[in-house]
């Protein structure tokens, strides 16, 4: 790894006009981790631009430093495209190709689209290997550089929960805050900017909660009467299926959403079962914890748990 | 602290029979940090009950390496008593003292009720006083030591999110992790555990929201009925004044419950405000951030909410 980050590093010096780029809808490690490397970059003597092809960009995400320079115009020249946390090329929102393009991230499935590829699956977010990069070639992490690699650790890790947690990652969170983080600061910006149609939405939700299987699966529903009433918007939907599957006895949860174009179903799964391999069969895709298909055509939600249902028995056949 | 830490040791030393004592109604820092003890302890030869006067204990904790030691039952005769995160004596839940004390703990507040007290408000936990005792006297910390340490710092800093977090805690968790705790472990059996029950009450208590004061004040009820309905118990109504407090402009959450002996108000600020002050006014008491109180006799939820409406106008007053 150490001769990649020298390699990428020596790319950058000879550079001058640098796009950075992450992926479609992106999340808190896709923006965190780009825009980690704006400060050092520009200290560097750099131009820089920070690009994504979505608008508008997640508001949560408004206080990491240097957000309002995200734009979704690409400079006509430059001469270098460092990407972050995408997976593969057609997810960064580009139509082709035009430069030298370094490629970081932490997601064992990148197909490798770069010129050089720094993939690190074990590390728990892409900020990570960025922060790696840096310390491995002695680059200065400001407090902005920080907080954004900081912002970017705590989403994907779930505020430090997730099983990709261990001690390298908590190194890093403590040198991030040496480096000036504020814990509390970035915690409250995520999680204390709640929406009141958020929480409607939620009471209406919970009260659609359905068991079977010996509690083993859980059914939750999200109708359009539901967001109408309360206000909510898609993002207030997010959580809604990590909690049904944080039920104690629960394996398996799904969401079934009212959207324009069907039904969305959103999966996750606790411990052992594997719920990307049921989001396949209906045309959508996913992880082995989380997965998601859209069902367009004549379904309704009582034909969708049926068919559902189905398919988590035969899934949890076995187990116990 | 090193020479407290010394002096604390040889007390240890000379000790034969030692109850590990706690605060009722236990939290994560309080039986965590006991129970961490227990295997050290162990590993030199004494002879060890952990008391916590509270029964039946939070099961949400029954994880816990040595959980199912913990006795409601205090030994004949004990030659030293130490106690984990209790701030005053009348906390321990026991009549007299009646050998010698150490007592570690880290609420300011503490008052020293001890024959060594060790005491530090910087600490995140009171596991991290013990981890510090531990490394400070170059204690092994195995994995049923560190996995306990680990809990009670997780619960007691929600995560790694509240202000308490600093460079000094992540490091601690890394050591943790290094002294065979699995994060993701610790954390499905702190937070995937969820009861249907309350998610169930949620619901109806999220319906109830009502906020006020330009958005800074939100109200959030819960009835006897609520509770029989959804059969939640009290332990479900935990969250809920939280979760309104993370409401964008929210300043001050309370949430109203109808309890056997009266109403219950719960408060918590986000920023500013001392709700404290609101709380000892009602014959309550707590923390800045967080306080309650039992308002006893001829109350409705009505006049209670308008009764703290004009407390929080008050307490609001000349903020922006």
């Amino acid at each position: 790894m150490d001769n990649l980050f020298k390699k990428a590093f020596e790319k950058i010096k000879e550079s001058n006009n640098i796009v950075l780029i992450s992926h479609i809808n992106p999340d808190g490690d896709a923006l965190g981790s780009s825009l980690s490397m704006y400060p050092v970059l520009k200290r560097m003597g750099k131009k820089v631009t920070i690009f994504n092809a979505t608008k508008p960009l997640p508001e949560y995400l408004d206080f990491l430093p240097n957000f309002n320079k995200v734009t979704d115009k690409l400079p006509k020249n430059f001469d270098l495209m460092i990407s972050f946390d995408c997976g593969s090329f057609d997810r960064l929102g580009i139509e082709k190709k035009t430069a030298f393009l370094i490629n970081f991230d932490h997601h064992i499935s990148n197909t490798e689209y770069g010129d050089i590829n720094i993939i690190d699956p074990n590390a728990a977010s892409t900020s990570q290997v960025v922060y790696n990069f840096c310390k491995s070639n002695g680059i200065d992490i400001d407090k902005e550089s920080a907080t954004c690699m900081y912002t970017a650790l705590i989403t994907d890790t779930g505020s430090f929960q997730y099983e990709s947690v261990n001690d390298k990652v908590f190194e890093m969170a403590a040198d991030m805050v040496r480096c000036g983080v504020e814990p509390a600061y970035v915690s409250k910006m995520l999680f204390q900017r709640d929406r009141l149609s958020r929480l409607r939405l939620l009471a209406k939700a919970y009260e659609t909660i359905e068991m079977c299987c010996d509690g083993r699966v859980a059914f939750v529903e999200v109708t359009r009467e539901m967001m109408e009433i309360t206000g909510a918007i898609k993002e207030d939907t997010d959580t809604i299926v990590n909690s049904v599957r944080a039920i104690a006895p629960v394996e398996i949860a799904a969401m079934l959403r009212e959207d324009e174009d069907g039904i969305k179903i959103s999966l996750r799964s606790k411990n052992y079962a594997d719920v990307s391999k049921i989001a396949v069969k209906y045309g959508g895709g996913g992880h082995i914890r989380a997965a998601g298909a859209t069902l367009k055509g004549e379904f309704d939600f009582s034909k969708v748990k049926e068919m559902l249902k189905k398919d988590f028995q035969n899934l949890l056949k076995g187990d116990k």
